[in-house]
């Protein structure tokens, strides 16, 4: 009965004191004054705390942290090209278990209220699937604790490394679900050599694609175009991301109506982390347009950045401050992003706090949704499907 | 002997294990293995943590908190104006018990290891001095616990709410050390009389101005010129601030190079928040540039904004992300910021672990200020002239 769970006592998205019946994993039933469940499961008074739905971290690395480990200076130059060069140069040098390193973040993102993760692990012809096994037996190891989605994702280009193109296609049997990309103008000098790669990868195992977008400007709206055609002429609407997409954030208001529209038409979704020192995709823009918006850690303590803490109301509070979002409909919208955005992005069908979704859920302080973003308290409690798996801040596995 | 005390195996800064004697609130001794103190004194083990100097919160606004309230949706209107009117009538429906609120804020100030706060604080015809003696009367309370400099800041404006200049130079009798302003231009619609009002109290008084300038481009830019001739025909070099002074985040590369030998010619500090939505003052250029920087928490859980918790580790993040800060050189910067800078900025005379300076320190966990300033641990100790006012980030006082 680990998946049977009585929640009683709590207030789910800051609305009326509620219970909570998770039967075989599942929302059973959801509303006040519930029947007391039968005497074999586990009760647990949430003493009015807030409910939300689990968290979702829809952009990891999980393959390149250094958490745990002594403190490592960043010293990746600021190009994109040298932050590649430099993490695949200290990967080598550091030597680590990645499953190990894995297995830490993984217990992080738990303890922070993270139900599911989406984590681009690198796949490269040095490398191989390497890196990508090591993430799939460290996922193993989490089953029914937290839910990971793996992208094959080409670090280091798809053109300029030959042989990652079928590498791509060999990692969907080692365990990846979704094919990833990377600046196919900028760092391929190939855009449409890269898109007919991974699209065409994409379409014959009818899988999404997640597309790491850095280009700016112009070269990357340009590049949006090209993956919009594709995405139609592929049938992949709805299965198809691109992550960080700064482009969208320096466009004219003409500009970003078409590329909005474009997005929305093709069910095409967009990651960001909200990054502070950067131009990012305007969040409420996009997301009017009917395009969905997700967001995610990015790295965590790796050689890409020094920051990061998988702390997704942490990040829905970086995105609200990003774009100044201060009212309740603001601050309910980061929000929205950091999880049911995810769950649309990630295609997580059974997602959320309604009867029949999975059991995924978190317990903590605050009033409602909005004071939860500003002041991201501990997590009391964290289910998934009906399991606890962390409790008071710790991760329970 | 409360303001002894023996912090043994401590590092400084994260270098070597040393011990610190703090004898009538300043440091008398700090290196490695000194001679244990008379046993009279508190001996605290550090047990290797990192020692940092007493965080500095540089720019408060203590007089307007909710903290320890339900909920409050935030409704002010983007504008400054409409901010300001709104933040007026939720003070004036709420009516809440100044002193107890700023009670609440300096507790949490306190837990997360400020040992000095410059706090604004509202004067206007229609409250007269009423919250800057709340204030004062709140700060009575924690005298030896924290350090806190109060500015008369006339919110609503001087010229166009006649009678405030004169509470301004009352102010100073009632418990205010430094001069306010905001906006000549932009809320006074009177640049230069605004700037004569204030800078004259100033130096009547021999006291300090610290300016609130939100005012864009080149209006703003425009009064960074007025206020830097007069800081120089006053005599006050030294002793201005000018807060947010967003108007230096937009300006080209040889404006800026102008504007910010201007201020370092001056003496005039800048403080910032690292506001991720908008233009902010270069920090780096500016340092480089000879220009005091220094960082504050501005408003916490108030009309103006639900955000803030008084950390001003979590600020030093948020202004490194701002800049992008990844080295160890750039977040000891955003670091310096948060404490040096703000000593600097608030005329600190005694600010610094070095021996003869005020026994004011932070234990916490972290190999040095770079993983300090990124993970932002649970103050352990906060220490305040030698005397324990903080544990493992509960306030004591």
């Amino acid at each position: 009965m680990q998946n049977d769970l009585f929640l009683k006592n709590v207030r789910p998205m800051g609305g009326p004191t509620a219970d909570v019946f998770i039967r075989d994993g599942r929302i059973d039933r959801i509303g006040p004054d519930l029947a007391p469940a039968p005497s074999e499961v586990e009760t647990i008074d949430g003493q009015n705390q807030l409910l939300i739905p689990g968290l979702v971290d829809g952009h990891m690395h999980l393959d390149k942290t250094f958490l745990g480990l002594p403190w490592v200076p960043h010293e990746a130059g600021p190009a994109i090209l040298e932050k590649i060069e430099t993490d695949k140069r200290v990967q080598r040098t550091m030597n680590l278990s990645v499953e190990d390193q894995v297995g830490k973040l993984i217990r992080l993102a738990i303890s922070k209220g993270s139900t599911h993760i989406r984590s681009h692990v690198d796949i490269d012809p040095e490398i191989g699937l390497s890196r990508l096994e090591a993430v799939a037996a460290a996922r193993e190891t989490f089953t029914g604790a937290i839910s990971i989605q793996l992208v094959a994702f080409p670090q280091s280009g798809v053109m300029r490394c030959p042989g990652t193109a079928a590498l791509l296609e060999e990692a969907l049997r080692a365990g990846a679900d979704v094919i990833g990309g990377i600046d196919p103008a900028g760092i391929d000098q190939d855009a449409v050599g890269q898109l007919e790669a991974i699209f065409g990868i994409a379409e014959r195992h009818g899988v999404g694609l997640d597309i790491h977008l850095h280009d700016p400007g112009e070269l990357g709206a340009h590049q949006i175009g090209l993956i919009a055609e594709r995405t139609r002429r592929h049938g992949l609407a709805g299965k198809v991301a691109i992550s960080h997409a700064y482009c969208l954030g320096t466009m004219d208001d003409v500009q970003i109506g078409r590329a909005a529209n474009l997005l929305a038409e093709n069910g095409i979704s967009i990651m960001t982390t909200g990054a502070a020192h950067s131009p990012v995709p305007p969040v409420q823009r996009l997301h009017d347009a009917g395009v969905q918006v997700f967001s995610g850690s990015d790295g965590v303590r790796d050689a890409w950045t020094p920051f990061g803490n998988a702390d997704q109301l942490e990040r829905a509070m970086l995105v609200a401050q990003r774009f100044n979002f201060r009212t309740d409909e603001g601050l309910r919208l980061a929000f929205h992003v950091a999880t049911h955005g995810c769950a649309q992005a990630l295609g997580l069908s059974d997602y959320g706090l309604d009867v029949g979704c999975a059991g995924d859920m978190v317990l903590l302080d605050g009033e409602n949704v909005a004071e939860a973003v500003v002041t991201r308290p501990p997590r009391r409690l964290v289910v998934k499907g009906g399991r606890v798996v962390a409790r008071d801040g710790t991760a329970l596995v």
